[in-house]
């Protein structure tokens, strides 16, 4: 099934199927109105919705429109946990490498998860809007999924049965801020604004075989400012699979039904290139991995952050070559300035 | 008003307005079932529950029944957005200082706040479960406002008016994990299991003069397997405010309504005895602050952290004498042990 969640003025907005072409929508009114509740009573309203769903794919859907991703708010607008992970090593690796530190052993045994705030989460085209460019405006193009309810003490196959769904997740971050954080011994907490979403969220029957143990085998394309710069693939590479960072999570409490858990962004390791110089063929899925990789190249970072007005995309295709989710296509806006409170450290 | 949330088997339970001297309660089926939807349209529902309130204070509410905490779930038992700050500095600055360490700057010029789960909050009357005493196991008693909408940007003053409720928490933490993750550069999220709230929210105005500019003018008391081990006032030493924590959390996005912000646990500072020596004669909000205190006088900690069948109480009692939200009372539970995935590092 593929959902999405449509703009009704509401809080949580209006639970919409959509067909996997992404054609055409229909309001899953009758049903349920919105995911959190198909997700609190998943085994009640997926079989209906299901049911929905083959009739929209069959043209048979008495009252479908067309889809228009403009209209999607987050799959799930707000929700009551969710989880950033690292699950691409590479990433951190290169975050330590490029300020002279190797990854600490603790991090390749067991995966690093952060709580993050679910309460405003943007739709696909949602403004990442900024109080100040100065604040180091960042992507992070990955993966998140929904779970069920998941027990405390669960095992990583275990945790691989409570996912109900994927998405896309465009992970904002505010890298001055990040850094100062960083230094107050503090979690990033002022420099993730609000993640944004894909506009439609898939159940994993939709991946057909990319779906491997908690892994997706899929290509994450990232495009800013309408330049390709990350093709990176999600799954081999991805050291710690959903499974593992769920059951992460589990080790002292349950997650609840509608928790999300996001991946973290794709990366892939360096090849060797011309010269013993490292080279990442296959891009960057955040602004901090490519200056990281441009430190490791050349002694310092050359890749400025985002600015006002530039456009991040993020999609991934099936092997079908048709988009999986829909893609996440944000600009970034900084407003005129206005005395703010609580600002300034990152002054 | 006082409001509560009684169990009825559902994840967001019912809805019920509590007397002013917690004997009845009443529940608020017709105008509203559940305090989120209350929290999100606050100026519509607020002064239906109001009349009601006044109802059942005048023994004129017709289907009132006796009043009883361990039918409560947290007034909200699942919010989008937890907040857990550290606005009793002197807890922080024990902390450092048993650590050796002095207390960053930064820290006395900004709260410290942590993003903290909000999916799985226990009730008042709800089981401390842990999967090992060894992970110490302690409590953290401290106050928590929920918000309505907080705009990003705004002022400490303008955040005050976001706040709709008082309720008092219990930040359960796990003190070895959290060395562990402290140790991994990592926010306490494993060492975080989930956090207990009093049976009974309330609106400022049962605070009466004892609420001033975002502090609570009353003493926090408590109670450990019987003894009472802290009277703190939650007043003039909570060095930054309400309005402050959310401001801080407002600088670069908005809250949105049903957030919870938490105090952290409330602390008063030292006074020198005999001989020089520090004493803290108001006790502690936590036993890592009493192992703290222990520390400082004589070296190391003498204080063992909770065992299985440990009870801990906390309550709050206004100026004239009654409790103000009801209490919080809690035991410890450790099941036996099973092969639990993920918690490697914890032993």
């Amino acid at each position: 099934m593929k959902l999405a969640t449509l703009l009704d003025g509401s809080r949580d907005g209006q639970l919409a199927l959509v067909s996997r072409d992404l054609g055409m929508a229909h309001y899953a009114t009758g049903i349920a109105s919105r995911l959190q509740q198909v997700l609190d009573d998943w085994g009640f309203y997926a079989p209906q919705l299901q049911d929905l769903y083959d009739s929209l794919n069959a043209g048979r859907a008495r009252h479908a429109f067309p889809f228009d991703a403009q209209q999607c708010m987050a799959p799930l607008p707000r929700a009551y946990q969710c989880l950033q992970g690292h699950a691409y090593l590479h990433a951190t690796v290169l975050e330590y490498q490029a300020r002279g530190m190797d990854l600490p052993a603790s991090l390749r045994r067991e995966p690093l998860l952060q709580q993050a705030a679910g309460d405003a989460s943007l739709g696909p085209c949602g403004e990442i809007v900024v109080p100040s460019a100065a604040m180091g405006i960042d992507f992070g193009a990955g993966l998140a999924v929904v779970t069920g309810d998941v027990e405390r003490g669960c095992t990583p196959a275990q945790a691989l049965d409570g996912i109900r769904l994927l998405m896309l997740a465009n992970t904002v971050s505010l890298r001055a801020l990040e850094t100062i954080e960083r230094e107050r011994g503090q979690a990033p907490l002022l420099s993730r604004p609000a993640t944004a979403f894909g506009p439609v969220a898939v159940t994993l029957d939709e991946l057909g075989p990319a779906w491997e143990q908690g892994r997706v085998h899929l290509t994450l394309q990232s495009t800013w400012n309408g330049r390709k710069v990350g093709l990176c693939d999600a799954g081999p590479e991805m050291d710690f699979h959903f499974g593992q960072l769920i059951a992460q999570a589990c080790t002292t409490r349950p997650l609840r039904a509608g928790s999300i858990v996001c991946s973290g962004p794709v990366s892939n390791p360096a090849v060797q290139a011309a010269k013993g110089r490292n080279d990442w063929p296959r891009g960057y899925s955040s602004i901090a991995d490519k200056r990281a990789m441009e430190t490791l190249q050349d002694g310092q970072p050359a890749t400025a952050f985002m600015q006002a007005g530039d456009t991040i995309r993020i999609e991934m295709k099936g092997r079908d070559g048709l988009s999986l989710c829909g893609a996440i296509d944000q600009n970034v806006v900084v407003p005129p300035e206005r005395p703010v409170a609580g600002t300034r450290d990152a002054r």
